[in-house]
């Protein structure tokens, strides 16, 4: 070893010698060498000739100077002396023709030795390097040893489930009053068990009707749709956690109270008290409101659009927008772009007054109308409920009297009060009017658009509230020309929602118009778990005047972020009835901290069968590039699988992703500090150097980094090139973290029986796959046992190191794409769109999945939670998969990929010539690209100008030190 | 230059062939050349010998042959034809003398002309080189004027501030129960304009006290300390937005409570209704409790520990932890480590439950307890008052029986429900008992300490509420021991905070036992703004059953992120009074959505003034390495500040940094869009290729990436090496993208007046210092007007391409220090400590600011923010600067800094031997690492694996590209 190593910096010196001289010198050199050697060697070889053949030639020499020097020479003497030099000559071509013989003989012999010597050295090379990874295999196999005993001490068995009984004994008695009612008094917890998987009884609106009026039939097939597709949803009321039952809107007329309540009770499974239940009234059209304003709900929960604050139970209702969506699906096509971050108009406006009217002397109109209107409210909960002494006083004229009515010792204090509120809260109206219409005619420049008349054309919500200009067109024609858009809280402060405020937000979040919410009283849906800050900007009334001058102050950045973060609640949580109910469910299993379902896994149908048993190459001898051993040869580790289950992160909700499972493992783990692993956790790590660093041998032995050892699993799509695939495996012989090879057999014919599958120390598993599609590269199946991925393409031809280098880089950056070729999104001034471009460039945006880590997480966003569109696109055009992933990625960390090492391009010297030199090819990818950026409302993609190398890459260091990697 | 370009990449190739040929062929090659060419040259010349002399030669060997052919020769004959021989060789001679001299006449011609032509091209270069620099200037001056008139049409001015009278008028009637005050009921906007700043005003405890007892001696100078110290302090009440009184705890007796209310109406800007008043009880012991139970707040904000949920009013009233640590200053000290992750006990906990003994018929103990004790309430805020019920309820035995009270008719339901569901409450506290004990003995091995008894020395709070137990230093023991620590919320769901409690929650994270918190009820400090889900586990008391299971489930990583998540909450909002004072004064600004005062810049007093003006040198003409424009000159252009002000963020509180203040700028821009720059947004964006993209002189002339173009400031540490110093000044004439050099003079000694400041094109502003510090090097002084800090030694030699690149990568890693020498924290597993380590290693995890990029915003942190210990211990060792801004910004980042180019080590051949060589430095370098450990807590450095370089580094691109950088 010891003498390899030398022998290696010895040869490295001198090759960085010859790299370093001057090529000027070196050529001077040489030719100096080649005009001396020569002129020496004649010098030599005449001597040869003088004086190197003994006596002999000396003699004829001399003899020959004899001749000159004496002229008088007899001719007989000359004749003697010819003879002579003629035997000489002769003696000497045969001694010569011995020594060129003996010659021959000895270079033979030295260059047998030669041979032999190089064989023995590369064998005692090669056995050491075996030796080497032998002890290094077995070192690791004790670490394993270790590991797995920690990790049996550590793991244990989940808890029983506990199936309720029926007859579950109370706990806890409600609080009579049921708005008083929070989850630790109203919720029986025994029913939802931690590991319950949170079942959820949703009963049929077939069977149960609980209004006269009809459901809308949208929301009763949606929602049913809806629960019918959910994965919490079961069928067996007496497991279930919690029972959801949807209500429709109420009539007007009060008896429908008494009928919602007695129905209620009703319910096979409301147990006297609605205990678990969720009383959901989905709002569709404009006119909804708190139906259960006036009904004893007992310990049920509220979720609904509407509410007032003295009947709001935080941490225990719900608000939920109003469903004004598609029933399921995607939900992108006809949404605006997100840029320009400025549009025609900063801030509009579109409303009409509602109670302005009633409130000078038109009480009768007010009368006639009918939203939130009731007369004869029950007295006991009369006392919180603004709206109707809103209401009640609108109809006075004086509105300084107090009101008279059963209560009116009890309420006349507050009352009064409220009188004298109103008045002054009607005056604050029609100071943000004033001061709306003075910022209109001062800075007209800025662009403002308010109409505060919606020509009659209204859409009437509750007393003193902002009511919706009609046609609906007109709304969204406008939010799409807005950078904000003012959505004012109805002036009677105990609305904290209300579904026009609600199909606002709703509206402006879709139509990317940031929502400016006047109101600070305001709820918004979902705000359990819902960063609304970064979606909303919310004001007190009071800031009225201020408001110009906060929403100028934003820059570009902020409002594409905030606009951003709209759209994706939008898509998430608003776009579908679905999205609605599944985000309600998600809500209330993350309240009740109840991991997700995990996600799906796509089975791996292996090619093979009992009857098909593929032959196998066991002669593989592939050449390795490099001699060096670049980790330790393990046996097969899974990553370790569901271990964050009960961390609840707001993150699920508030990125884009997949906020309805749980997933194995995901990029976004946080990191250790850097002590932890020598103390006390240790488990899995393998520290540089045991935690002393090092370079060359030290760094190849161990994976190091802020992370556990993990392997990866190389996933190839292959289609009808055998002998290219067959190649490619067999070059992956040895890879040290190599897991597993999955092979994505992309082809109907099944691989050729006399074709030989080299054999290379891991598993090989080829996986049968439905259809031709280059949508399986990215399948998350249930044989891909790790967190990463390397996708490459049969043809590709990486080293060893390659992959070693970048997998080490991938584990730092487990979020991102990791990989090999890189190309660019360029903009095409002329057509003002995106173009792709493969050109030598020193800024880059993607990185080919023909050679490129990535997390399993993104291979189930890929497949389950990206908008089918993209899947489609791709499927159509053949084409363009990559680019789907690399947008996906960068769309959910806002980060460029990471090109590693100097591979620009990939040449297959053996095959057909390449799809992507095809015109097509290219013309497919612009259009992929400018179809992707309309899906997301934006270009996700990003630039990077950095390549990534290893640290001692083309470093000059000294020449007793080693490098991290030969040759990268 | 395309002949050069040619020729280079031939040389390169030839080059690189030379490295991959395998030496043993080569020295094969060679040996082969070494023996043909002199058998080849020895035939050429024995060749000359024969045939080379022309006809002469010829003729006479034709002669020498005539000799040996024909023996009869004449001896005069030979002689004649020997003497023509002499005669010919002469005349050859001459012949040959001749045509050197032709020869020698040619060549001089030949290099004449060549070094002519040599001339002219290097000429055409240069001038074609200054055209393109001319060119680029012209247009980026262009574009420098788009944008300046861009902004000018942006840009506007406050509103005036509005000054609030003393009469000013009340828009809104606050509600007439207190209790429902809200933000948009009880504040008066109207005194706190957004760009007020937020002033506050204090009323001196000396001037006002509003109780009997007086305040606690720590609080009342801590709490006057920290106002006194808080730049929103005023001591003008006419313009404060929000005014404090602090109040302190009241005697038992019930006179306490009218006085109080009393005094309180007679504060000098109470304006009858105590708006915009903050009621601060700041508990420093554990008996403290809601003092405002029976006491008319009027319009006035509550900020206590101790709350009920009928009086504390979210939004509005704010619930703080007491003030159980110091009055002001860091806070590391005798703080346990974050590692190991799993500490001796799994969970404990130390209590003893208060009331189970009054209710097993220990009335009259009870009746003598002080804690809460009241005994003549008002009755009208008993309907809400849990505590006085359950109270009362503890003195009755027999615990069915409805209370009789003058309010009997009115709360007689809910007071039966209430006695029913303490029965229960208390079976459920028996219950957890019970549950935890069962865990103890079922699994002890895995670590439970728990202690139902205090063995009478106790410290009671509240009515059904687990009493602490004491010593201190005895809780605080097992805390550290502990890896969880239980905390059980009081038998009475009414109490959302306690004092209690509050102090469990302290002191759990304060010594990293993580808390969970057995309650779903209970409200944390602060929790409007903190994420408190990051730091501690809240569970329902129902889940006690599946605690053992949940907090089993929990990893290494999340139990760590949890830990550190509490101790950044502790460092920052809980260590001492200040921070409490300054966290609650954040709160409420941010509430108000009023800006933070932006933090101060350090004054940057020049070293010259107008008695000594420095000599200049214009003939500045060092050779720049890189003959390529690396950019475009431009005119010096500030980083734009303060332009997120009204962006209020999540991330102030919850992230390690400064809640205090709003910064210029930070690296936690949100990124643009990729369309954007060419859609609206295009304000300073210069993409590469105008969006084509490209390499070589396209990417050079452009900056290109996510973000605007921007400039950097150099900032050159020096110490009386003048010489250096200005080389090192010299050096940068030209670079691209700089914005000015800042010199940090740190020597006592002004600089010699006969020193020549070279002439570099942007501006030299040399500062001097107060003390020579090391600390002075990260100093945010005013003249750094660029977000982008390149710090360098003096002698430190970077080429300008180097600059470049490193600019560029840092552009893309903002919050990242990105440098050249790299270095890293090695585990010394004989000590069990941190060594510095700058061996030559694969991983590193620092970057010596020696040549380093970093965010300015950084600078601030380092200056004012971070814990003074380490500028202390920087100064005493005058060592380790470096060091400690890499442990700032890893802490802050959880992520490594970034290496870019092969630099691995400086040399400075002219300069004495370097300070880093000595033993001495190195070994302060390991004490500094592990000393800084201490203060954080844990190692915050974290590994990297890789460098970084130009996309096209020692890439083999076709002979018609160019790459980034030609040698980098």
């Amino acid at each position: 070893m010891a003498f390899s190593d030398e022998y290696h910096s010895r040869k490295i010196s001198f090759q960085r010698w010859l790299t370093h001289v001057k090529l000027s010198r070196l050529i001077g050199i040489l030719l100096v060498i080649l005009i001396i050697v020569p002129l020496i060697a004649h010098y030599y070889i005449s001597n040869i000739g003088s004086d190197g053949l003994e006596g002999e030639g000396h003699r004829t020499r001399s003899k020959l100077d004899h001749i000159e020097d004496s002229p008088s020479l007899k001719s007989s003497d000359l004749k003697f002396r010819i003879e002579e030099l003629r035997r000489i000559k002769a003696s000497v071509n045969n001694e010569l023709r011995d020594l060129e013989n003996t010659r021959q003989k000895l270079n033979a012999e030295i260059s047998g030795y030669n041979s032999h010597i190089e064989k023995l050295k590369h064998e005692y090379e090669s056995t050491n390097k075996d030796l080497d990874q032998l002890k290094l295999t077995m070192q690791n196999t004790r670490l394993e040893q270790e590991d797995v005993l920690k990790r049996n001490m550590l793991e244990m068995q989940l808890p029983h489930r506990i199936l309720p009984s029926l007859e579950d004994s109370i706990h806890i008695d409600p609080p009579k009053a049921h708005t008083a009612c929070a989850m630790h008094t109203c919720f029986d917890y025994s029913r939802c068990s931690i590991s319950s998987g949170f079942p959820v009884y949703f009963y049929s609106p077939l069977d149960y009707t609980l209004t006269k009026t009809p459901l809308h039939p949208f929301i009763k097939s949606s929602v049913m749709n809806a629960f019918n597709s959910n994965p919490h949803s079961t069928f067996d009321p007496h497991i279930a956690c919690i029972y959801v039952i949807l209500i429709g809107d109420l009539e007007k007329d009060n008896e429908d109270y008494s009928l919602l309540e007695e129905k209620l009770k009703n319910l096979p499974y409301w147990h006297g008290d609605g205990r678990n239940h969720l009383l959901l009234n989905l709002a569709h059209g404009h006119t909804s409101r708190d139906i259960f304003e006036h009904v004893n709900t007992g310990r049920a929960m509220i979720v609904q659009s509407t509410f007032i604050s003295s009947r709001f139970r935080a941490g225990f209702d719900v608000i939920i927008p109003p469903s004004l969506g598609i029933s399921h699906g995607d939900s992108w096509e006809g949404l605006p772009m997100l840029v320009p971050a400025r549009r025609q108009y900063l801030l509009t406006f579109l409303g009409e007054y509602n109670q302005l009217k009633s409130f000078t002397n038109k009480a009768e109109e007010f009368q006639s109308q009918g939203a939130a209107g009731k007369t004869s409210p029950r007295q006991q909960s009369v006392q919180n409920d603004l709206i109707f002494r809103l209401k009640n006083n609108a109809g006075n004229n004086d509105q300084n009297q107090p009101i008279i009515n059963s209560n009116r010792k009890l309420l006349s204090t507050n009352e009064r009060t409220l009188n004298n509120d109103f008045r002054e809260l009607i005056n604050l109206e029609n100071g943000i009017v004033e001061a709306l219409k003075n910022m209109q005619s001062k800075h007209s420049q800025d662009g403002f658009y308010f109409d505060f008349k919606c020509n009659g054309d209204v859409s009437v919500g509750l007393n003193a509230e902002w009511a919706l200009c009609l046609p609906e067109p007109k709304r969204h024609e406008l939010l799409e020309k807005s950078t904000f858009s003012l959505i004012i809280a109805p002036t009677n402060y105990s609305i904290i929602s209300s579904v026009l405020t609600q199909i606002r937000i709703f509206e402006a979040i879709k139509y990317g118009a940031i929502p400016i919410i006047l109101g600070d009283y305001i709820q918004l849906p979902f705000n359990d778990y819902l960063l609304w800050k970064d979606a909303v900007v919310q004001l007190p009334k009071s800031r009225i005047t201020e408001l110009h001058f906060i929403i100028r102050s934003f820059i570009d950045n902020d409002i594409l972020a905030l606009r951003r973060q709209g759209r994706i609640f939008y898509d998430s949580f608003f776009s579908s009835t679905k999205n609605i109910i599944d985000t309600l469910l998600a809500v209330f299993r993350t309240r009740l901290q109840i991991p997700a379902p995990p996600i799906r896994d796509e089975p791996s149908p292996n090619v093979f069968n009992a009857s098909f048993v593929p032959l196998r190459d066991e002669n593989v001898d592939i050449q390795t590039e490099a001699d060096d051993i670049l980790g330790p040869i393990e046996s097969p580790l899974p990553s370790l699988t569901y271990r964050q289950n009960f961390t609840f992160s707001y993150r699920v909700f508030n990125q884009p992703g997949d906020y309805r499972h749980s997933f194995p493992f995901t990029p976004f783990i946080p990191v250790l500090p850097a002590e932890a692993k020598f103390k006390g956790s240790s488990r899995g790590f393998r520290p540089i150097g045991k935690g002393a660093g090092g370079a060359g041998k030290e760094f190849n032995e161990a994976l190091g980094g802020n992370f556990p050892r993990e392997q990866f699993t190389i996933v190839m799509l292959t289609y009808e090139r055998e002998a290219v695939l067959m190649n490619a495996i067999a070059r992956l012989k040895g890879l040290p973290h190599l897991n597993r090879v999955v092979v994505v057999w992309n082809s109907p014919k099944p691989p050729a029986e006399d074709l030989r599958w080299p054999i290379i120390g891991v598993d090989v598993h080829v996986i049968r796959t439905e259809k031709n599609s280059l949508n399986n590269r990215f399948l998350p199946y249930d044989v891909i046992e790790t967190e990463a991925i390397l996708s490459i393409d049969d043809d590709a031809h990486l080293r060893h190191d390659e992959i070693m280098f970048g997998f080490r880089v991938w584990r730092e950056n487990r979020e991102r794409i990791v990989g090999f070729p890189g190309r660019f999104h360029a903009w095409d001034l002329d057509h003002d769109s995106w173009l792709y471009n493969s050109n030598y460039s020193c800024e880059l945006s993607m990185v080919l999945t023909g050679a490129a880590f990535f997390h399993k997480y993104y291979a189930y966003l890929y497949s389950y939670v990206m908008p089918q569109a993209i899947r489609d696109k791709v499927d159509e055009y053949v084409n363009c998969e990559d680019l789907a992933l690399n947008f996906l990625v960068s769309h959910i960390t806002r980060q460029p990929p990471i090109k590693v090492t100097s591979r620009w391009t990939f040449r297959c010297p053996g095959c057909p010539k390449a799809l992507s030199v095809e015109d097509s090819h290219f013309h497919e990818r612009h259009k992929c690209m400018n179809f992707f950026v309309k899906i997301y409302g934006y270009m996700p993609l990003l630039y990077t100008q950095f390549r990534v190398d290893s640290v001692l890459f083309k470093t000059r260091i000294p020449h007793d030190k080693q490098k991290c990697f030969k040759f990268i």
